[in-house]
């Protein structure tokens, strides 16, 4: 059993509120354990110079931790300076999201998923991906009679993220801070509700692991992901856009 | 009567939540109406370096709007410039709070309280002084045993703040976006639970004022800030550390 | 008697030198006792994006203190950071010069107030808004052919501005350094000639203070800023705009 | 067959020259068709502020590409941001040389491996990683004598990497540019001459991947990584410190 | 004749007021024609990190010009970078003060020597270095008691600097900003009372040059730096602290 | 004898390789003795914004140090500041190519010369200027044929640069690390092949120099300047494109 009284393939107690504010069109605050994720999706009229004219959307993310979220505090990154795992974050949310959505159907606009962490216990990039889904299948709600072809959802799919890893000698599901920091082997994987994974990261920072581990670690969180896709799905009731 | 029903003289709803996320040992989720804003302090043990080895701490606030807290969407500053409205806000929340506290008292040691907006409509600044000050009250009374002297608390007495402005023509309290954008005069005051002034900041961006105005509004927002001080102490209870 | 031999309610000798350089059109050395600013004021026929095609003026104002205004010498403020309180004087001089200002009336261009500190002591925000005042004037008449409606003017009325505080326990006006630092509440007054507030900024950074007190500050200030509002007419001369 | 008439699982040709340089210890220059990397190892002799004192040293990485390495030119990464593909890349390869590494008996000391592209035609953080290697032998071999015990050896193993992806429907080995931003899905791996692997991170920017296709892009992955570590082998000869 | 009159080998009118501020122990304006210049002399007890505990002092300067000193206004360096003109130029006075002083002489601490101009039209770097030697004379003399050897003195000669360049095809002295953005050559020289070149700077933006131009140049600057070197010994009067 | 045998009026051995690398169209490696400069030239299709609709072109150039090029290390600037060295340079190696530039004959795009150093032992920045041209006149040849003017080349001359110093007393050229680190004065000399000076920089950071030495050290590295330019000569052979 784990020090949290977990089995090695049960994640940690989740909730998912929806329209935590009410000034962003999709606002999520979504929680495991002791973490606690609120993600926010704006939508804009505009899209990055580069892409535009070129008849299609754009999806990106923004991660943060608030000062107060760890102890000792965190200063906030306002140097100019994004630090390295900050950037590496809020690109793998976007690449998450972006792997299932139809930008064409978006239109030229910009959805920006804000995922900021209000109390970090580990798993924030994993819970931000999963949270940021729910937020932007309500933005785009918000939107949907004014796209292109409302009967083409910019959606195809829902997406959501776990992270396994290698504790103690053995593969275990969901780590939180005291797990992360004594994991040898951590893995991160995102998997839509076809079962097509989007990403696999993995690191071994202290040791290293063989074609066997990986299997084992990924078959892990394709059984926690499943079961976060059912949340998602839940949370959303009748907005739920997928077959 | 004002566009949400209010009275000239009339609060927004308030409501706070206290420990409203663990790793900081104060945290505090305070609403008025549709602002929202969560207030965390943060104690690290040492001083800014031109206090170090005077023998007293320092209490200071950061503050920031989240992204989604508004629409359209705000950029986070991350450039390595704090914009000058954020720096004014930051300013006066760590002065208000100081204003209050015995510094020697808390020995050498630093508070810092982080101010995030989760949701802007109109007063966060003045909400983030109300709630700022509940979270410090728990994050003193979490070291109160470690204190150069435990029998000498370091505040001295509660602080709470509240806007007031001259809207079509009258002095009204607690303006949210929709007055506080049609303000000939905005007002910003900060009051101790003694009755006496810490700030009186009045701007006619674009009218001017008479001293008259001036007294008038000053005792409106005496009248919203004792009503604010009723609310704190309800929500300490037993932890209420002031006469 | 204040250390300086002045009485309470005694101004420093105050000195302006208009057209003091040549390559701006609106140039004013205003000195007051130790202290010293070079106000110019720029004429750009451009605004801020936000403001283009409104077909209305903006005025601005920037603050810097040189180096060795000061001793110890004071660091330029080269980082890509502003300081919290350069930051917020140049807010507070951009305010007081368009609170009197007819934006329509300039036509679509911006004024830039440049405030320069050549020596600093004390009461360097409220003179760089007198000072400003006047560089102001000349740059609105090296331009008046070229207004949209020349017989319109830009500037409805003048303002000047006057540090207060509460010094060893009694108010006192136009404070130096040495009393800046010791005095337990501090207070800026801007004024028009009209004698409405502009702004009215008290602040207890040591003491909190009561109604009475905040009522005695304004009347010294108002009759500090009346003074100043002859000594900007008297250099100004024929160049006087207002009535 | 490919574009540049090579089999799916044929590398392109490698060349690696040691000592391209003398003012570092450890100089490569490495190059993979037309991908150029020049990865020096230098020696300073102390750590992080965060590792002092702990009986251990340090390794880490710098990543940039030169403005010419490819067309259009580069801009330099000069503002005080670095981007976020770049800080991802750098994170990879210091996380790829430490996971090989004996830190403690490296005693206190840093070396940094900067991996500069002179070229890019694709897989510059791969070749980035397989060259850094080499370096690193040389660097640590300059220092063999002055080490807390000369007869521990501060690497235990070599590491190299390789990019696979899904290109046209199948899986090839080491992408170049053209087919690089042709794949639906992107997989770098890092691999120990032990066969174990470091990092798999595998991202489907376009398209998802399911379990079988993750299988066969690590098989192809390891082949390739095989054969880059007996070039390095080559390379070192005698140097060659592994067994 | 040039177009404001004067013969090629003659100055513009020059006036220095010494303590112009009364902060900084030494303070000059200096004026040449419309340039004008206010340079400080600050001391500090302490000397930059690489220099500690070497027992010599440092002399640096900085350099800026005010935004109202030019028409169109130029904006404030604050973004983070210092451009280009501005790093050359300040190495450039600090290098020629430098040149003629005895740092072991002032012991650790660093004089900083603020060159703001508050006018330019042209020669504001030559101007700034002949005004700082002033400035920089009577920041010693406030010293003098606590140097290390106060029979020593750290300055040993004098130095002041000019601008030449050829114009319309011939060679002409002290270039005002019209002539100056004529010139086909400009050369700054920097010159010692004792008649040795401390720099010599001869730059072809648009033409190049021969031999025996630059003996030319050189020769016509030695004769206007001849003169200014008069003036500062004028200036300093008793102070003049050279044979 | 110079400490590497050479005489005072010897060039260290050069070498010059071109398209070293393959993506951008100039691409020249060139070394002096143990200093190894990169030296690429892009072509971009734009001009800066200050010169867009002139019908002319622009030829910049930016400079930098690879880390590993020095020891011990350098720090890359990536901290948004450019050191003052840095930006002389750049702006050095600007002047010098635009020296010998027709730029209406180029049209409206941007050449930028990247000069990066792979090892530094002195000498870098006039090294860069040599190869530089060289990578220029490669660049240009890529785009003859989309020239105004297909018959009018952009380039009228070439341009070649090296140090001269005073060591030990004595006039020496080209100067290595060591010898630059003990030379009393150092000049940098950039001349045409048609013998016309374009810069002369002579500085005398710990000594002054007489005019006499000055035009001995002017002759010497015109002596040298020669001698590159007949290296530049035989590395283009057939496209060299100079009378």
């Amino acid at each position: 059993m784990r020090h949290d009284a977990r089995r090695p393939d049960e994640l940690r107690p989740v909730r998912i509120e929806r329209f935590f504010t009410r000034a962003a069109p999709g606002s999520v605050l979504i929680q495991a354990g002791r973490t606690i994720v609120l993600a926010t999706a704006s939508v804009e009229a505009q899209v990055p110079a580069w892409l535009a004219g070129k008849g299609q959307g754009w999806i990106t993310a923004e991660y943060a931790m608030l000062p107060g979220s760890t102890q000792p505090r965190k200063p906030r990154e306002r140097s100019g300076r994004v630090d390295g795992r900050t950037s590496e974050i809020q690109r793998l949310v976007g690449r998450s999201l972006r792997a299932i959505a139809d930008l064409e159907a978006l239109g030229e606009r910009t959805i920006t998923l804000d995922c900021d962490v209000l109390e970090a216990d580990g798993g924030t990039r994993t819970l931000a991906v999963t949270g940021a889904l729910v937020a932007l299948v309500d933005a785009v709600a918000s939107i949907r009679q004014t796209l292109p072809d409302p009967t083409r959802h910019p959606l195809r799919d829902s997406v959501a993220a776990v992270s396994v890893g290698m504790v103690d000698g053995r593969p275990v599901l969901d780590l939180d801070y005291d797990e992360d920091s004594r994991a040898a082997v951590d893995m991160n994987v995102v998997m839509t509700s076809g079962g097509r994974f989007v990403e696999v990261q993995g690191t071994g920072e202290r040791a290293t692991f063989t074609s066997d581990e990986l299997v084992a670690l990924v078959e892990l969180a394709r059984s926690g992901i499943r079961q976060l896709l059912d949340l998602q799905r839940q949370a959303l009731g009748e907005a739920w856009p997928f077959g």
